[in-house]
């Protein structure tokens, strides 16, 4: 097994957190997202705990909106004392109406509008993690307006590429996202901000990337904030309080990726920032995190009934299922690797290679291509694994296919996170 | 201009259907999705006069729903007298809560529950196109239980690639679609569809691409079709009545893709099929042909609000805007290419080359890279054209971003057709 969390009962059905998921496919039917909430809340200890012991002080993880936002999670990580961060209003919206406390949100993105930088203040956002020099003067001028200082982070491109899938790969320096320490932009929005009088600079934040399995993009990473901190104090007195180095942890979707131990990764990462700040004479700063994919991915589960199973001679096999991309875009947009088991019959034996195709309209619409599974038949319930992360957020309803449930489990217990769409909900809004 | 339905107003902005793009922006605010309804009324026409001319008797379009499903659509389709095809219960409520009538629909799709197969017959859908024999055994007898005998087409897999983008390749052998002739599956499916008491098998359908310039791939598709047809006339004495040839023409999305004569493709495919049906000694089938791109694609334009306008120095330029993968994920799928307007200064000089970069936080964000404009200023409009087909149909909330309303323009006269997505929405079902 892929992971501890899943396990096989006696009817030698898939079990997610004690939870037969055969059972829930027949009470909910498919395709279900399902999340194991047990294990959302361990990965949540898991980083706390590291970062507490190793980077000390204030130090810790956000949750990655982008990667799982329903109120469900947003509970569940204000509960176990994480921060989140956001890239849209509409998830601040979510993690309010959840209860979540803005105060310890952080808000992402490339291209905030006035209007949603006026929201977020307005509904008293923590901090504004700034992009560009158009967005500082923004928000400098609407904070202004509003009578609040705004505390802030700027996002730095650290020009770092750490070798993984271009369109996840974000720290380089052309990348869209943040003003680059190489070309000299970011000491000059660095200046910017300590003139302006509404806004209140922490610190700095970056990115390099995602799915990555090394250290060293992070401790790189780490190295080039931390020198550029060093000398934004030498060249101008200011000394930043806060580190956001950015998320990118791998996760494991296949066998063949390797177990990663976050802990003692961030053992190493925090070994580093030390020496690099006693080396440098620097204070250690509050380092943040944002684990999204790592906090999440792992906890899902997604099911689907097989519908056709279809050799074509001398060709190739295909096992279609009633979802695809509409509920997980990642094989279509990235060639991404799943696992996937026959959740009705796991001690059956995986001797069948076959495509894994969605029920779209679209040749696209693959889970993915020579996959090893047990060899089903139309009726049985197919279990795709590590599917907690980009997969509900990415959903769309392409061919007006509804969008399935979510369903958490806990201890052997299930409970609607998000109800299903019905087919009334598809066109409630066409006129 | 791209499209002679548009053009640039006294005041330099660009019109669609005759309505100026910039006061639209300004009244329903952006992202918007417009839709000119006189194009997509012409395009129909386009089809249906020229399908009647060169083949003759019943033959005609379908709507091909997957590329723009909603209310409004059908509406149109239903007054210009086309048939539509579904690949979905979502597609099919839909057009059934427009009031299209359900006997002029085809339902397609390579994975149909039986869930799907049941609704659709009660529902009263015309004709199912036959993906397999699985189906084909499911689909007689939840007909046989219902008591009706139903219309069917069988979906075969003529072989033929089309040279075309891997992910939007239909016709070849080894595609998720159909039963290959080649393979001797299609003259089995067909044998057994003859010998089942409740379905009606009234001929066949192939579709071999999408995004097609050149129209030897369709008179290829024809060729083995018709080959077949009559090969299945002597060796079993069935003479298929219906021959759907699918989709696929190309739509121009830039300048240098050709412009298409829909109605002389038409023409050079009939009559190779009238030459094909008299070598043969065949009576001539009733043509149906899905162009589910070329009805929509150049109906639609969306408008943006321009963000930050970055240039990275020495490297290169970013144009972000309010919208991006999210309502037009077609870049980050398939990288395709589009043309973008500054809609409020036409006149202003094309001479700034920049990454249209979306507003997520994702690198893959980006509607396209080395696109020429003019060098737009935070808050004016930009127009991404030929966004009809396959935009508000893909559309997800990823990073919880609403869904845009679609307005439809008519002789410079505007109004909703789907209305937009409110935060509140986004987390409706959560609970």
């Amino acid at each position: 097994m892929l992971y501890e969390h899943l396990g096989i009962n006696d009817a030698g059905h898939l079990t997610l957190g004690g939870a037969d998921t055969v059972a829930l496919a027949e009470k909910y039917g498919t395709p279900l997202y399902l999340l194991d909430e047990d294990r959302v809340r361990e990965n949540c200890r898991t980083y706390i705990r590291a970062m507490k012991e190793h980077f000390g002080g204030e130090s810790g993880p956000l949750l990655a909106s982008k990667a799982l936002s329903f109120k469900g999670i947003y509970r569940i990580a204000a509960e176990e004392g994480m921060r989140t961060d956001l890239v849209s209003i509409g998830e601040m919206m979510t993690a309010h109406a959840a209860g979540f406390p803005l105060s310890r949100a952080y808000f992402h993105g490339n291209n905030k509008t006035d209007k949603d930088i006026e929201t977020a203040i307005r509904y008293g956002v923590g901090t504004f993690v700034v992009d560009n020099l158009e967005e500082l003067e923004a928000l400098d001028r609407i904070a202004g307006e509003l009578g609040v200082t705004q505390d802030i982070l700027l996002r730095l491109s650290p020009g770092i590429d750490p070798h993984t899938l271009a369109k996840i790969a974000t720290g380089s320096v052309d990348s869209k996202f943040g003003s680059a320490i190489e070309t000299g932009q970011a000491e000059e929005i660095t200046l910017r901000a300590l003139s302006l009088s509404s806004v209140r600079l922490l610190g700095f934040h970056c990115h390099v990337g995602s799915q990555i399995f090394e250290t060293e993009p992070f401790t790189d990473a780490a190295d080039i904030m931390l020198g550029f901190i060093a000398c934004m104090r030498d060249r101008h007195g200011f000394t930043a309080s806060v580190l956001n180095l950015g998320g990118g942890f791998g996760v494991r979707y296949v066998e063949s990726d390797p177990v990663i131990d976050y802990c003692e990764n961030i053992r190493l990462v925090a070994a580093h920032v030390k020496a690099r700040c006693a080396e440098y004479g620097l204070p250690m700063p509050e380092i943040l995190m944002e684990p999204g994919r790592s906090i999440v991915a792992d906890a899902g589960v997604t099911l689907y009934t097989v519908g056709t199973v279809k050799t074509i001679t001398g060709y190739k096999s295909y096992v279609s299922i009633d979802g695809g991309m509409p509920d997980n875009p990642r094989y279509a947009l990235y060639g991404s690797r799943y696992t996937v088991c026959l959740a009705s019959r796991m001690h059956a034996e995986r001797d069948f290679v076959a495509t894994l195709a969605g029920r779209c309209c679209e040749s696209g619409d693959l889970i993915g291509e020579d996959m090893v599974m047990a060899r089903p038949v139309r009726g049985e319930i197919l279990a795709v694994l590590t599917t907690g992360a980009y997969n509900f957020s990415m959903a769309s309803n392409y061919n007006r296919i509804p969008r399935p449930p979510l369903v958490l489990v806990s201890h052997g217990t299930d409970r609607i996170g998000v109800r299903g769409e019905r087919y009334e909900d598809l066109y409630r809004l066409d006129e």
